[in-house]
């Protein structure tokens, strides 16, 4: 049996239940771990699950910043700077993760807080995490702030990459699987994937295969 | 061991290697098919993977549109009529919704194609998916173009939904796994969820716990 909701039941909702029912609403999400450094130099990381694809050539992903519940210094830094990092979490690295999203002081990086060392690349300042099976650099290309709710829209080039030998396949694609990569439902739920297939290029005349 | 890859190894890749490396780059995608109708009646069922949350006071969920490599149909209807209905897909369903993504003409309906019945509800004349788990219906806020690569940004409002009993949890999140809730990988890999924990409200001074 479904439960309905409409627009005016939605807004009646009590304020907890309807933030968990909504944010849980379109299904599972990635989640990374954005690594900025600020105007000084100190570093900060915080979890988002709020990467999406925009585009494989030129390599572009959007992200969500929402600036009232997000660490703003995550924004503040990607403005000063242009540059940020993702690093993709495993499931050994969920909670430590979740704990990123606690409001530390400005002076207090979460790697240090959070236990997640810093990863290195010698083509940007900015560390990702240490163990994290996909590591992604960007360079900030614009920011869309949206007029109805306030939170904006980063549009990032990836300009550098690295991804954990065992989970790329032959095709180019990523068996998360192997990684154990985690995905996430609403603002605390944390699944890991099981794999069921991969299909055939989609054609009128016939049905998709297992390949 | 990391394989790496910078800008120009980017570019210098095969080109659908390159295609499934980045659209596999950021994890787990939530997989929807979006319904729509034209100005002349016919309805449209597109298999999305680029959702994503916007808020929840009010209710609003992002979606990117490629033009030319979604159906265009789905674009043109939302420009239509402002309205399109998400439904989320099941294990059992993954085939058919992958199914979706091939160039049918426009006066063929996916939803006969497929082998998808329509659900109709009071509100809305849009049809969504019957057997999905998770209905939602909206309507066009603000369609943002960029520049960057000629994508488009559908941002709008939640007017209804619809979600299975079984998966609603008392604090209003949703359980994935109660319905077979599927996930994509990439362009055509599928994935089930495994649930690890739900965790409590991150704070500095204490270490999240499972609830």
């Amino acid at each position: 049996m479904p439960v309905k909701f409409n627009q005016s039941d939605l807004e009646q909702l009590e304020q907890r239940f309807r933030t968990a029912l909504i944010n849980n609403l379109h299904g599972y999400k990635p989640l990374t771990l954005v690594g900025t450094q600020s105007k000084e130099g100190r570093d900060n990381l915080a979890v988002f699950s709020s990467l999406f694809h925009l585009g494989a050539n030129p390599a572009l992903i959007g992200m969500v910043v929402r600036p009232d519940v997000s660490p703003r210094h995550t924004l503040t830094n990607i403005r000063d700077t242009g540059l940020f990092s993702l690093s993709h979490v495993s499931a050994s690295q969920a909670k430590q993760a979740h704990q990123t999203s606690a409001r530390y002081p400005e002076e207090i990086s979460e790697f240090d807080a959070c236990g997640f060392d810093r990863y290195f690349t010698e083509s940007s300042p900015i560390p990702a995490v240490s163990g994290s099976p996909v590591k992604i650099w960007c360079s900030l290309q614009q920011e869309i702030p949206l007029t109805q709710n306030g939170t904006h829209l980063i549009i990032a080039a990836i300009t550098h990459l690295e991804v954990e030998e065992k989970m790329l396949r032959e095709d180019g694609s990523l068996d998360y699987t192997a990684v154990d990569l985690v995905a996430c439902g609403g603002l605390d739920t944390y699944y890991t994937g099981e794999r069921l297939f991969q299909l055939t290029y989609a054609k009128p005349d016939r049905q998709p295969e297992e390949r």
